[in-house]
Parts: structure tokens; sequence; C-alpha cells
């Protein structure tokens, strides 16, 4: 599977609150479908279905042998989904230092701000 | 919008390689239709209606005045989905540094695993 195609598949799959929650439900331990399925006011199939999308899109795995087949946390295709949103970092610091210099622009005391223009003549 | 609905609409706008290297192509500076469209094998109709999904997913913003709407990158939504991938970091750093451990084991010359063998005796 190439990296677009993993990143297509991962970024769908997390595209749903259900499903991650169940991300966040995983990151506290192994767990089978009853388990994932008892804080949700949804049906065993329609986690399972949820579920499928997760195993498909490598964000989670499932023991094929055990008989409730307990579901893991596969952090790698976050780490990928992570690291390709890195790449904006720089735009998004940059954009929110700008805002706090606007802010910081807006708490200042009127009186500093005229000996500041005052400064620059 | 809840923070649910934002990264909804943030990871389905980028489960698709096109809108994904539009957002590339912004962030090296604001651009027309025709100008994003141009590495494309698409029409600009196609490239129109990958920029209202971005648009609404609040990726980017466009120029309402300007007779040729320019886009820009808006990395304030990108910010937030890094965020929420950033709770799962200390697990693909801890998986990561399981499969480091089983490497180095790997590269140990046996002469020297001999030895650590006997060392815990």
């Amino acid at each position: 599977m190439s990296i677009d195609s993993r990143l297509d598949a991962t970024f769908a799959a997390l595209a749903d609150p259900t499903r991650r929650a169940i991300l966040a439900r995983l990151s506290t331990g192994v767990a089978t479908v009853n388990e994932i399925a008892e804080p949700f006011a949804m049906t065993q199939p329609a986690i399972s279905k949820h579920l499928k999308v997760l195993e498909r899109a490598g964000l989670i795995s499932r023991d094929r042998d055990a008989q409730r087949r307990p579901s893991r946390l596969e952090p790698k295709r976050l780490a990928e989904a992570s690291e390709w949103l890195d790449q904006y970092r720089e735009f998004w610091e940059a954009s929110f230092a700008r805002l706090d210099a606007v802010l910081e622009e807006l708490k200042r005391p009127k009186q500093v701000s005229r000996r500041r223009k005052k400064d620059t003549k």
C-alpha cells in the first residue's frame, strides 16, 4: 500500500467521532467488542463495523485466535498521519505567534503605546 | 461547530490525495484555481469541488472580493488535528523503541550475546 493510500485510509477512518472514541478506549488497553461497545449507545454489530474500518486502515489489530478477538491499538499509522501534518507546523506556529503579538499589543496600556510611538520617531 | 465536528470535517477533507496536494501547493503561497489546477490532470470544476471541501473544513480561505478568488492555507485546523493525534505519541514512540531494541539485539555479535548470558547467571 502506498503512503498516499495509507493516509487516505487513516484520515477517512479518523473522520468519525465513534471511531476516535474507540481509539481513545483502546489507548487504555486491549478490549473485546463487548467492552468497547459498553459506553456507546450502539449495538454490537454497529461497533463491529467501526472496528472493521479501523482494522482495514491498520489503526487497530485483532487477535485471530482468541475467541472474543480483543482489539489492540496500532500506533504506526497515527505516527505517519502526525508526520504528514507536521510539515505545516511552521505555518500554524507563525499564525499563532502573529495572534499573540496582536493580543499583546491590545493589552498594552495606552501610555506605553504612546511612549513607544515617540521612541520610533 | 464543536471540536468533534471540526475534527470530522478536517480528517474527511484530508482523506484525499488531491486535496492534500492542494494544501502542499498552497503552503508555497496563495494561488488562483487556474494556478492550483495546472499540475493536476483535472478540470477546473473538479479542482473547484475539492477547494469547496477544503474551504468548508476551514483548511483554506478564499478571497471573496478579488475576481480570481485566490486560495490561502489556513493552518489552525491542521494544528487541531495534530494536537488530537499527539495524545497517541507515547504509544508510537514506545512501539518504535521496542522495535529499535529488537533490531539492536539482532545486530549484536553472537560472542557478546553469549558473554551476556553468562553475566546474568
